[in-house]
């Protein structure tokens, strides 16, 4: 089986207390492939500008991400600079937004694509989510990201959207934003209502929460000691879920367990580098490596029950 | 095995956005001894004024907690008034604190108490907290809880008795505080260079971490949809963790993961009612009940890796 993603290719300039770094291949749909790419082929549908360079077309072509839907137009590429200080690692300060070929941008596809199964709609314009859904045939799948910026601006395209989706995935602050509920169990009830079966809501350094009508488990985040920058951790950590589920074939809560094992674990490498200087190099085994060294962290005892 | 605590005995107002009620029975050592009564006899040290209702008295008698220690001084009990806002049911605001009889106090307690082998210093002045260990002969283990006001005030005392304790819990606030690291493993590790062995670090609704020169490991809250009054969480969550250690009567990675599944799941009860509405009713047929509920959420699956 194979993946589709919708979302954005960046330039991405981006300043932490580690250091800056500029020009790098970054946005939501190039996050998302580049960890996906690690357990299916990914299908990558978005738009870049002539000044795109070809270093990280390359790059995305090695990692074996099928590029047949990266449109390149007339125009500037998608160009992001965003901060994070010291005292809040979690929160991007965005700098500038440059949206060059994003605003005339309309998802297209190839008749060959119209087939994938598995779909994720990476952060991106509700209207343009929409409008790619209309272009596949019968999805088993679909995935859906998106951002305070939509929750804002597009709410009514987001809401309809999401009637059409079986899992939404969302950091906390979105899934309070959306809901209005402080509570995240509260929240994600409440976005559980809003149409998606499945609800996962990330909470960064706390881990994750997944909650359907028949289930619902949290897993806590590997223990990253130095974050250099989490650009990107959560296109990463769906690009994990995803892809596993995708490999994997079937949804249910073990499979969903597994995926989030291995979203967690991805995640937990994207924010240790900048940009993708350590998904794009990472193989399965080191994931595995990793992913050993989570479960002994996070796994509970066996009970042993005091007698009353 | 029995187990000793010191800390406050409180008349506690308290407004949340479910409502309000005064003169329940709070402070750090009444909370952790209505937890840790379900493992173990727990000796309390505390005092209280001529004020000081009797119910309260007879209800900590009836579970169990020995009062031999809980003097009742001439004056008046100290008071806490507290609110908590609906947007961040985490934090306390103190509305008003009226010391009353702590303001003279000093710890005292019998002669059969001082081979008590297991000590809680729960949240006090820490010169009185010195005060006690000079009281005790040879004890076993040594628990420490502090918060940001001894922190700010009385830094160097703590830092001193850090020296001499073996288990200091923090919440994420006053590890940070304490450490000047907004990372929470490096805060752990830096509090581990100050002395105790085993560093707990509470992060609220988001769980806690244990982490010791051996072992690490990161377990997530119960997952509570109505939180009605989370006073006296933490030191719910401390007299379950020490209770069960002193049940035990073992320190190792196998105890305080069971002490620690305990003690979230004793802490979840805490929150769900005003003052120990829930607390004082328990029973520990109620506690595993709920503990194989934690367990469904948090367990992680048994790995089944992807081929590379």
């Amino acid at each position: 089986m194979s993946l589709m993603v919708l979302g954005t290719v960046a330039l991405d300039n981006v300043k932490t207390p580690h250091g800056e770094k500029r020009n790098m291949l970054g946005g939501s749909a190039a996050h998302f492939s580049m960890s996906a790419r690690l357990f299916t082929q990914v299908h990558l549908v978005a738009v870049v500008g002539k000044d795109f360079p070809r270093e990280h077309l390359d790059l995305l072509r090695q990692r074996g991400v099928n590029l047949t839907s990266l449109k390149e137009a007339d125009g500037a590429t998608f160009r992001w600079d965003g901060e994070y200080k010291k005292d809040d690692l979690n929160s991007a300060i965005t700098l500038e937004t440059q949206l060059g070929v994003l605003q005339e941008y309309a998802p297209e596809i190839g008749n060959d694509q119209r087939h994938i199964p598995n779909i994720f709609l990476a952060n991106y314009d509700p209207d343009l989510q929409i409008k790619l859904l209309d272009l596949v045939k019968k999805p088993k799948l679909i995935g859906l990201d998106s951002m305070n910026l939509w929750i804002n601006i597009k709410k009514p395209s987001l809401l309809r959207l999401m009637k059409l989706v079986d899992l939404f995935v969302a950091n906390d602050g979105e899934a309070r934003a959306l809901t209005e509920e402080r509570n995240l169990i509260k929240a994600a009830k409440a976005l559980r209502k809003l149409g998606p079966e499945l609800i996962v809501i990330k909470k960064g350094e706390h881990g994750v929460l997944f909650y359907s009508d028949e289930f619902m488990f949290s897993f806590p985040a590997y223990p990253v000691e130095e974050v250099v920058d989490p650009t990107g951790a959560g296109d990463t950590f769906a690009g994990g879920l995803m892809g596993y589920l995708t490999k994997a074939g079937k949804l249910n809560a073990k499979t969903l367990k597994q995926a989030a094992i291995y979203a967690t674990t991805l995640a937990s490498f994207n924010v240790e580098g900048f940009g993708m200087t350590k998904t794009a190099h990472l193989t399965l085994p080191q994931v595995h490596q990793r992913m050993k060294k989570l479960m002994k962290c996070i796994t509970p005892p066996s009970l042993e029950l005091v007698a009353a």
